[in-house]
């Protein structure tokens, strides 16, 4: 079964890339900027380039829905490179193609906080899509650039959706309906996405999951059942938002940046500050086979679970990953 | 009479300084940066390092108030660095200081557009003051940099006075009520300002003139004469926007940076593009007098005109250069 991971973010080494590839994992969007400014992002990108030389075996960049079969096909583990901000093009709206060129595919407009293009859903005020997010809208949609609102705020979410020409994505969050949480989407915006051709990626984060840590399997996949039901079978797949071997200075400086001196602990807090422990039965990218299961479990059709483990996603990033048609 | 203008952009040749000179001014808030990143805005303050020492007869930096008494007392024009926008910190909180350090003493929240920090007077939404801007007003606070909300929108101005701890800035507007304009500000601003202890300054720049280029003298006074009344005699005094010796494309680089592949035409339009002509009673730095003569023609007292002309604005940045008291 073709499984795709629509964000993971991951210090990764050979030992990981293999768990991945035994976890039979096709494709996996990774994220390699959070607060990176253009010269940051270029240096990750020439990091991800070196790995692409290295583990060539294992490894591959996927750059069109092909190249996801092409890794499918070759035993290895397909990486989409994308952004958790719009850091990377600063305040310069000719950088999306830049960054396309060089291989990046996915973009959020924000990340938790304000940005020159959207606001993000950890402030208070939404001032919605700004001038220059309005410009680079259109951008992006015409590079081939996929939009991504995991981390924005409703009313900037659903300008996006409206304003954008292709479907955009949430590649990493569940229903507000399911668990309360920031990071966690409306009902509006999961119709608005659904109706609209979009995605939502259904995340294994603790923070986003009824329970936290705790879970069930069986709960999980019940939610993805209502959330087909809410938005279309063919609207959904996985977005794991699985962290994996980082130090909790990496989680501190993805909370704060450089925006603040005073801590700030992002969906934790000062007394549970650190990463969060995952749930038992998703805890690598070897735990795929369980979601699998657990989607079996809750009475969906081996034709659906398809969908959902990758097939949706395939054919999201073949069409969004084109550029626009003239 | 001391006369301090708080915001002026011009392609600064000696000539010029002279010419800043004969007309009496005794400080000037230049702007040396409107896009600029940090390293853009390194480069320029280290233009003004090269022309402080090649012009150290006519000229000189301003770190403090006293400074500009020295530049009064030396028969020298004193340059106040500042920047229209807050992209000379990029991301980095800790730029504020680094800049403070290094010569900058005031600094607008937002040019027309969404920042990181609040919101300019061009969007159509305002979101306030965000997560960022409200950790970065505290640190402005702390350094001694002024902040100024000249091209900010209404909501993330008042949030703005509301939330810093020292008096703000709006350098160079004039009242909405005196000439609709997206730049002009409402008397609920105008009124907060005046309450806090902030400093509005009259620009003469043409498209927030009531009239246009062809507002008279004693109108514009008029209107001083009203503000007064509504603000308070200590908190105006005069922020020209003079802006003088450049082309149209700085003009366009102004208004659309690189945020747009669209021309933005800001307060022009395409049928009126280019550079507004100035009124001819002030057309450049030695044109003051007509504003003395012009204020004094609609009734103001002496010591309400040397407030008026620089006193105000004396006293303002003498306290507002200064750290913080602890």
């Amino acid at each position: 079964m073709l499984i795709i991971d629509a964000l993971q973010y991951v210090n990764w080494t050979r030992e990981l890339f293999e768990t991945a590839r035994g976890g039979g994992v096709n494709a996996i969007h990774v994220t390699i900027a959070y607060w990176e400014n253009t010269e940051k992002t270029l240096a990750n990108i020439a990091d991800w380039n070196r790995k692409f030389t290295h583990h060539s075996d294992i490894i591959m960049p996927i750059k069109t829905g092909d190249d996801i079969l092409k890794a499918q096909e070759s035993g290895r583990v397909g990486i989409i490179l994308g952004f958790q901000n719009c850091s990377p093009i600063e305040d310069d709206i000719r950088k999306v193609e830049t960054l396309h060129h060089l291989g990046a595919r996915i973009m959020q407009l924000t990340y938790n906080n304000q940005t020159l293009l959207a606001t993000g859903c950890y402030e208070d005020g939404d001032s919605g899509v700004t001038r220059m997010g309005k410009q680079v809208i259109k951008e992006m949609n015409r590079t081939g650039m996929i939009i991504d609102m995991s981390h924005s705020a409703e009313k900037s979410t659903l300008e996006t959706i409206a304003l954008s020409e292709r479907p955009i994505a949430i590649t990493h969050a569940n229903p507000l309906r399911w668990h309360e949480a920031l990071r966690n989407k409306s009902d509006k915006v999961l119709r608005a996405l659904g109706e609209s051709g979009g995605m939502l990626g259904f995340s294994m984060y603790p923070f986003h999951l009824d329970g936290g840590p705790d879970c069930t399997l069986d709960n999980f996949c019940g939610m993805i059942m209502d959330t087909a039901d809410l938005m279309g079978l063919d609207n959904i797949g996985i977005g794991s938002d699985l962290c994996q071997n980082w130090g909790y200075d990496t989680l501190e400086w993805m909370r704060s940046g450089t925006w603040t001196f005073k801590p700030d602990y992002g969906e934790g807090s000062a007394s549970n500050a650190d990463w969060p422990r995952q749930p038992d039965w998703f805890r690598s990218s070897s735990d795929f086979g369980n979601i699998i299961s657990g989607l079996e479990a809750v009475g969906f059709a081996r034709g659906d679970i398809e969908k959902i483990m990758g097939l949706n996603w395939l054919n999201f990033f073949t069409a969004g990953f084109k550029p626009q048609a003239a």
